[in-house]
């Protein structure tokens, strides 16, 4: 409940309009569905500009399809992450419309916005950070953005990153995701205007510690443009590139 | 051995009631049962106010009812915990009057106390932490408590914490379950007078350590009234908020 | 604001006693005083049943008494914790009544309680563990509990545990502090029929990892009525075991 | 060298207005000044929107001002971070008109750009958060965003978070200042409609591990808009909220 | 080769029984068997008083009996350790007279010592940390010591640890086997004069992380008389009990 | 594109024979190959004296054999490592020709140069270590080097090593392969005057945390001419002591 | 109180000698004398074979020698370890005829026994190791043991081990203290045929992690004779070996 | 003893040149000098190709100074590294002649060789890296090498890497220096066709973790051609780097 909403509340009660117990009821029960092993978020979408987004790891299948029912009641649209088979499968069943992406692991309910405003870079060091490059994307064009897709141009050969040349000017957040010892988004970040989010992954083997290495080479990044997402969280560094990009975007010619 | 019943032994062997030996023998192997396999620590209940419980993982399916056998015959009734589908199996083979709950793991043998004095409420933070919320409502339950459970309360939308306020107020202790950055205990701390036990679980995915960065958070909690227990460990949760409830608690009108 | 507050505050403005403006005003800024680098909880007594807590360390001395002026002013008392030998002398010239104690590193403005409900039982592992035990003590005494302290009872020699038979009927809760390998609450835990509150101190060398060896010693208690605090956090284990003492307490003859 | 200049120089090849040697050069050794013990990257405000900015830890004070009068005669401005008491005596010595700031450990050499776009919002958990939030507000301040902070609103109290609703809605960008548990910059996320730099901070004792506690809590956030850069930098965490407030930013009335 | 035998090899070249060639050959290759993808220590047994034991894992069915056939020719025995179950049935239709224990993974070719000399107490803090310690028992006895196996004394409740008194007087060396948090050989070592062995077992779960809990706990034992081996190694826990007793015992009556 | 072929450009584009923006785009997209999914670096073996090696793990066996099919193509030989049994299968049904090594995971597309210069020795502590062994002896022998192979000379019986002696003067380089406590190139080291690769295997059990114990081991090795590659990086190690060897090698008679 | 003890304790209260309040006295207040801070642990030679040892670390100089004076008191003999320059200071002055170690940091009280039984080896990897060595020599020779120090034969050259083949034969066991990367415990476990106590150092610097990689080194010791002690635990070391080899020992000739 | 000094002895024997006590001594006592706390490796240069360094760290002043001493005399020449202020200053009194250098903490007692043979490139990624770079420059100066040394071209400007191509042909092999990210190994890696010595270093702050965070990265290179040493071991990459110069250089024109 947002300031304007408050007074017109308090308003009402003084203009006898609305209850002192009801007032108290909204002002306590404010902003979620109870649907007993979940409470939904209602009012995520008006305070933070998206609706909640479900995390389906660790939930039932018949959890994920019923909470992404009431999220599109409710919004008109609901992306999912992190599904496995048994869960992309009944959601498939269950809502024949949603776009769904096995390689991301994602699911799409709803309308995708026309890409207007803001642009996203996403980059990839190598081939195996594909999947999760693919999460970021699907996350950043549901919200809106504009989205670019460069693979495989890990630091090894350094001149392979003249292919992301082309994105860099119009660019307005890059995500760029990696294993093994995670230093492109420094190699990366010393080369665009914009923020870098970047996403380490779990490729790569021995020391690399399930992609913690990676991780901790992007927090101690050299390069002052370069904020951090959890290992694999391609959907948080869509999300936060698309936050950016669609707040600064413009329309471009 | 308590001190009172230290002393009837030492003045049964002064009224030479019992020869010198026999008194030897009682002072050197009072109180387990030898099972081979098993020691079962037969004045628990006497020491601690509740008899052992059972943790079956590590331990076979023959094992884990030869000790609930013997639990049971030596104090009507017995808690088992982390259960395995084959373990569970056997178990209801062996006691079909067993209270079975396949989501949390558990199984009790013999009366649950009536709930008439203290309360629990048991928190969650995500859906997916609902298997440890059950253990430890379960355990506490068993223990004598009244307990009430609230899920999905995380702290993306501080506001579904309202979902707790009317349990509050009459809570001898709260038992918060969270996983991923493990933040709930400390927000919850901060709202309640009683002391908060803080379960951290393995949910979440890459740099979570499979709920150590959840048990760092809250080991390192800000807040004075919250006390951790071992990741996933809803047993321990539940067992020590019911004896602060049973410990406190009165029947309230 | 509880819900009784709410009602009657709703209701002012229903009957016209309290503008629309100011009844906003007062549910946006209600429960804190602003010092500028410090917000003050204001309400933490009202909320928690003790007012909030100082910790020292980090804050520049003149923080530290501005801050306990203020809170000492609101709430007629106040516990400073880990001051340093400028603070607590700053802290002394600043409130010469104040109760300090330089071993625990603690300060106390105000009346203490009386003590007439609720036991807590401190216990050492070993000598060195004293400044730590001593931060629990006083904590947990001027909360109100009734503390009895006795030290230095590690396994090396277990029958020396017999030193705390004495206090373990009558204790509401244990505190048990103990570095190096942290085994002391297990054992302790397995005696006692209330809580126990482990408190991980750093005592030791080589592998203790600055108390980190202790601290995962007692998360994975095979005792179900442990549960623990932060490395060194005497504080918390005396303000945690005062909560249950004196919710437990009843007076003793 | 950009795309435009590259051309440039080929053109001037074919118009044999540059020798093919010369033209070598160029593409070789565009970029840098060579001081010996250091390579200063001119071209970095061209490139990336803002010159380069010294670390000073690490470096003799005859280095630091030595690479800053370097740049400031390349740049007019230049912005040194982590300076120490002796490097801060010598800065200040040499650069008499500098803007230095011995709390955040910062020296600003030149203009600060108007405040006309863009807005960032600097928060902290603690009173002890301070130096590094300062960090991080002078950053954004001198890359030319407007900047607001607001101190102490850690979740122990989490009704002090509407400290900071007034500038909730105009903040382009949120840096979340937190030790301990480092849970705040999730609440906060979760309150916003803008990017959240979270920035763990070494604050707190025994197992908060010098910050990685906090650090990983981050990076483990439920929410989505959470980045999170290195431990107490609080530089990064302004320089990216900059780059994000200023390229939203509009004049706002 | 010892000293005794080198003088005998140079003695046969001076006395001219033996050429240049052959005793620099024999200086050089003395001691191992090489089968190709292993290279067996021959003289193992003259040098540590026991042959070479065999670690299966990594290697296939094949090496293992390879290695075992070899191994008994030269030295009329072999201990085979952590057979799987592949292995062990090759085991068994190989050496069909083999004495082989599935629950500790064990197999022995050859005679067993008689049990003259030296006394080992293996005691486990639980019923899981059977194998490890069954694993320990096989070793000691095959080494010629007599073995007794004490289960389930775990710290929870202290006064099981009365069931190894009968053995402590005439124990040579006790292997204490314990996972969670490992404080059994603290406790028992306090009891006991002579060494402790202590072997962490990975038994447990959350923060046990996979055996290392334990492992740190033994470390820090503040007790003078433990020293640690690799977690699950009731091998190595044996091996060296088994040293430590043949080598102190005397037959006793 | 190294100087000389800059020089040829700029003079072509100056002799007009190549126009400008035909140059621009050279300079920018000079040196690989996109196939969508994976960014081929076609001057590898050009700037590093070696073409890209694959490495399976992570890639779908469709990718696996389109970039394989690239590089032979280029450069008329392809390593491929870490292979499962489906990538494998492929790789040999698409590529009839191809040398596979299952035990090692690797394949080798193109001719084996004659091996004329350099040797290179591998060693291995164990004979669970040869796979990783023999993937860097293939590695090394692919790339030009004659290599012996000595096994399962452990510390254990260090008078093994002697089985190394008659390679030692000719060697160029050495591998040492070791899992467990990684002792072993430390040792070799010692007695061997070039330098050693050592590469830690994932061998062993409990705490040795999957090759990082003997990971560290090897880094902090007292001989000055170990220098370490990745947990079972076998591949790394061959690569580099060919690379060694290959460079000081000369014909030997 | 060993069995005939309790015997005869309850045989004087049949026969009415003792009462029955004081025998329940002696049962439970047996063995400990209470200093406030300390409890000292009065029957451990009894139980142990040695009386309780002072590790001053943590304590203040007046603690140290108010332990040491009453044990010395109740044993005729004390054995203090890690004392720093003040504590160190005030021993000599309390007990001018204590035999102080400055190097080692050792005081010892009471006379040293003969040595006629039992050898102890002591052997260092490097020259730094020296005062943890000197540690483990004083330990064991106050125990009893005759003791031989071999410095500085660490596995960069292993030919230096033979300065340790004098000794080989005659010890009962071995001490190997080595820092960096801890391999000499492994290489001396496949020579001798006693048990190696390995007691790793914090010698050597980077990744060390201050003793935790030779820690890790030793307990991964690929040879079944080595078992391992806290970092830097010289004491425990040189205890253990003395217990092993005061058991072993018997005159030789 | 190589093989022909070994033939030549046993040759000696059988000539009665030499008596067989004689040999024996020598094959046992061969290759040390003993001097109490220090063992000398006397046969170092004739095994690896240059005598044993000191390690000055741990060691007092006496110890260094009389290392030094005895190996000047031995071998004409004599390395020492991390030398502490105490420690040069005894070491340049003793030693007037030597080349000492305060900043990379070494010192040099003889004549340094001819750079006739072998180039080795040492590249610092930052400023800060500059002593541990010079360590390197000096051991691989003192062994023979030409060494060129490149300072701060880190990857947040990769364009400055220009800098060190002029030397990139003629390397033999390469130092690369670099702390916080560690990324800079990668990148030369892919850039050059000799071998790359990654040294990590302690600079940067947070979660470098003293270095760890650089090595791991090092560790976890998508590059082939890169081995890692210990965090700060300028001396050992410097030692390796020019081990495989000597050995591979050859004057070029």
């Amino acid at each position: 409940m947002n300031d304007q909403q408050l007074h017109e509340l308090l308003q009402a009660v003084r203009d006898e309009k609305l209850s002192v117990d009801d007032a108290a009821g909204q002002l306590q029960r404010d902003g979620f569905d109870d649907l007993g092993f979940a409470r939904i978020d209602t009012n995520r979408e008006e305070r933070c500009g998206f609706p909640e987004v479900i995390l389906a790891e660790g939930k039932t299948p018949e959890q994920v399809v019923a909470i992404a029912g009431r999220l599109e009641q409710r919004s008109g649209r609901c992306l999912i992450t992190r599904l496995d088979d048994e869960q992309r499968s009944l959601v498939r069943r269950t809502f024949p419309s949603a776009e769904v992406d096995p390689l991301a692991g994602t699911a799409y309910l709803g309308l995708v916005p026309e890409m207007t405003t803001g642009h996203v870079l996403v980059v990839t060091a190598g081939t195996s950070d594909l999947p999760i490059a693919r999460e970021a994307e699907t996350t950043a064009r549901v919200m809106g953005a504009k989205v670019d897709l460069v693979a495989d141009v890990g630091v090894a050969g350094i001149h392979r990153l003249r292919a992301i040349e082309p994105y860099v000017a119009e660019a307005d957040a890059v995500v760029v995701v990696a294993g093994m010892e995670g230093a492109l988004p420094s190699v990366v970040g010393g080369l665009v205007p914009c923020p870098v989010i970047a996403v380490p992954t779990s490729r790569g083997y021995g020391a690399n510690l399930g992609g913690v290495a990676a991780l901790l080479s992007m927090i101690n990044s050299c390069v002052a443009n370069v904020a951090v997402v959890n290992i694999d969280a391609g959907f948080c560094g869509g999300y936060i590139a698309a936050l950016i990009a669609t707040r600064s975007g413009q329309p471009r010619t």
